[in-house]
């Protein structure tokens, strides 16, 4: 059998997990509420002609199928709990870019900067309140529809526990990676542990099988998390998007500053006067990061994503699996990790 | 019997409601994200020594625990939903005070006024997230737990709708008293009707004594509503609280400015005039508000709560309840209305 590459899996669940957000929507009204759900979504343009943004790889909705599909389920016992992944994701995305003034993601301007930081507000509670009652199209049992509600928003819970403290950690010097790990232990990888698990619960698996779905999402968001702060520093500029260098400019303690910060180096105390003085233009911030790509922040980082890959990936083997979407699993693990936006 | 006094039968509850919340507070952590919570909801100071507000009345704990009761269950059986009812309300009026930029809720500063916008999002979601997870801790069965939380997320959406309205409205002439009542149908309403019927779902009622507590709620929602339309115009200047005639100087499209509007009566175009060119000051919002008065406006708004009253208490006639709790029920209606504060 040839090899798949990771971007046609994506690309293959990414469709289920669309269409099944739209199901989501279209069951509801064609209130203002919902414009600006549908909008964030990137499924429609704003009232006033403004076009969406691209709505994203919905990772966590495509892992919460195959992790179902893994478990030898139905892609169509997962989709009502892939699209309530998804408008989860969406939601805490919403009340984000409030949070950090963000006037533009994924290429076009924020829910908040169109309509108003109370109607964001407003669009971002109803999404987490619509992902709630996706869970209720679920054709499961109702105990498997409840506990999938409680771990819905066990997950959340802890999101905005992150959330929380990646917002009172912005500037704090003391901060350590230790700290760094366990913020994004809950801001990321609880919702993408979430998603393994309930694909797994709601496919029917085992409570082995559902266990070792749940630590393997676990591990493969924080693997994520970690490229992506290595892609906030390195990355290719990608298109209209995010400013690479941008947390060393808002002197946000990502993990590569956190691990050069950490270093007996020249270079620790060369970035520790610039975040001290503000990283006033995009040249610097530019020179700072190959400063510290010199001097093997980099590879750190890549190394610490690859360990978590590791310890995934010893997940999905330690319990038996349907080959195919385990294939598929391990595929798109390691894309994760290698990915370049 | 001796009478009651509507007061004592709301102490009496709402200290059990009191008690239900501070579990499932005290159950999680003690990180920001819990102070900030425990700090709205009236139970500690902030970090800073700032003392909290008084944390309201739990009407909607209360009445969940009443229509327990009036179904033959137990109050026990209610709690964690009667928490939850308090956790997501308190939820609403954390994300409404940021939305309407309000420094001050009964009588202590607001959260995001201590601790930022950003924290106080992540502070509302979590606890829109704890308000799900207090109704795991129902010893129902998991159908009714999962019914429960279904029927908790449903209110919520419909609250969403009709915040997006309330802010939508904000200064549009062409507002009609119908689209109030739609407005506050959602976003009041839906919540003391999830509040009466959750109770009455949990204590075990027949489907027919769950829908008529249902439209009981919803009534009452509707007439606690505009009584306290009526109040931000005429009521008493409660203890540094929110100012008497705040409407009027914001221009919000309340009740009686409605009521005034559509009058043919001088008053209408004094009213309109005024409005357009900015109320500004207390001592003219106190002119309009006698002459709105005398124009009959209060009477009409007292009308208006009575009837939806009346309807409430021929929903509890139209089924068999416990003579007790039915009573409460009925003592609490008619308090709802008559309430200085």
């Amino acid at each position: 059998m040839p090899t798949e590459r990771p971007q046609s899996v994506i690309a293959r669940y990414r469709s289920l997990v669309d269409a099944a957000v739209r199901r989501a929507l279209d069951a509801r009204g064609d209130t203002e509420l919902y414009c600006m759900m549908r909008y964030h979504l990137g499924f429609h343009p704003a009232p006033n002609g403004s076009p969406p943004g691209s709505g994203g790889k919905h990772i966590r909705g495509v892992l919460c199928l195959l992790a179902c599909e893994a478990v030898s389920g139905e892609t169509a016992d997962a989709s009502p709990a892939a699209a309530a992944l998804e408008l989860l994701h969406g939601f805490t995305l919403l009340h984000d870019d409030i949070a950090d003034r963000d006037e533009t993601r994924r290429g076009a301007a924020t829910v908040w900067k169109l309509w108003g930081v109370g109607q964001a507000i407003a669009a971002g509670d109803a999404m987490f309140a619509l992902a709630n009652l996706t869970l209720g199209e679920l054709t499961t049992s109702t105990a498997t529809i409840a506990n999938v509600l409680l771990a819905l928003n066990e997950a959340t819970l802890r999101l905005c526990e992150g959330q929380a403290s990646d917002l009172a950690y912005e500037g704090r010097d003391e901060l350590t990676v230790d700290d760094y790990l366990t913020m994004i232990g809950a801001k990321t990888a609880a919702l993408f542990s979430a998603a393994t698990a309930i694909g797994a619960e709601v496919g029917g698996g085992s409570l082995t099988q559902i266990e070792a779905l749940r630590r393997f999402g676990q591990e493969i968001g924080l693997a994520f998390q970690v490229r992506d702060d290595e892609l906030g520093l390195w990355g290719e500029e990608p298109e209209l998007g995010k400013a690479v260098g941008s947390d060393l400019r808002r002197n946000k303690r990502s993990l590569p500053i956190l691990c050069a910060l950490s270093l007996d180096h020249p270079v620790a105390e060369r970035l520790a006067r610039s975040l001290a003085a503000g990283v006033g233009s995009d040249v610097e911030a530019a020179d700072l990061a190959a400063e510290m790509e010199a001097a093997g922040v980099r590879t750190h980082c890549a190394q610490m994503a690859h360990a978590h890959l590791a310890r995934a990936l010893a997940r999905l083997d330690s319990v038996p699996l349907r080959d195919g979407p385990a294939a598929d699993l391990r595929l798109l693990a390691r894309y994760l990790i290698q990915r370049r936006e």
